[in-house]
């Protein structure tokens, strides 16, 4: 078995768009779970409030989360959130939300 | 039930030191396995060389997670990473690793 890869996404929320963020992933389709080599995934909220949410899943491989990040049900299921970034850079604010991505290899358990 | 709770140590470890970082987690006494509320932990290696490793512990509560960080289990078991900090201060060089703590619960999954 090789070891387990895990992707983080480090999202920071404008204050007035948190709600609607927490709203998205609660009510999220989950077509990920159904993904080939896909583990498990948490969205984990700071419980300081300036620090970045983490959405973390957990893969057999690179690759089969690669997968997920090109298909198209990583599109469809990211298009709540795209759009509001769409209209927001559309009226010229800011963007609600940016973030950051990182993979890590899981090295002891 | 409640939402679990999670806690990750951000630990930047001096390029030389990490052979010995992962030394240190590869051979873990696993004290915290046995601790009542513990649910899993990972020690997560960033695949880009220069972010820091995560190691990353989920509880059903965060009084759980206290109760281990104030533990005799907890002292024993990072005393070797301990000793190596107050090596290094004792001759005068930077400490072999810094680490950030943050908490979080998990709002989706």
């Amino acid at each position: 078995m090789s070891k387990p890869f895990v992707a983080i996404n480090y999202i920071d929320c404008n204050a007035d768009y948190k709600e609607r963020f927490e709203e998205l992933f609660g009510s999220r389709a989950k077509a990920i779970d159904t993904m080939p080599g896909f583990k498990f995934m948490n969205v984990l909220k700071p419980i300081t409030n300036d620090a970045p949410y983490l959405i973390v899943s957990y893969w057999d491989t690179e690759e089969q989360f690669k997968a997920w990040t090109s298909s198209h049900e990583f599109i469809e299921g990211h298009k709540r959130g795209f759009e509001d970034i769409r209209k927001a850079k559309e009226e010229g604010k800011q963007p609600p939300m940016t973030s950051t991505f990182r993979t890590y290899t899981v090295i002891a358990d």
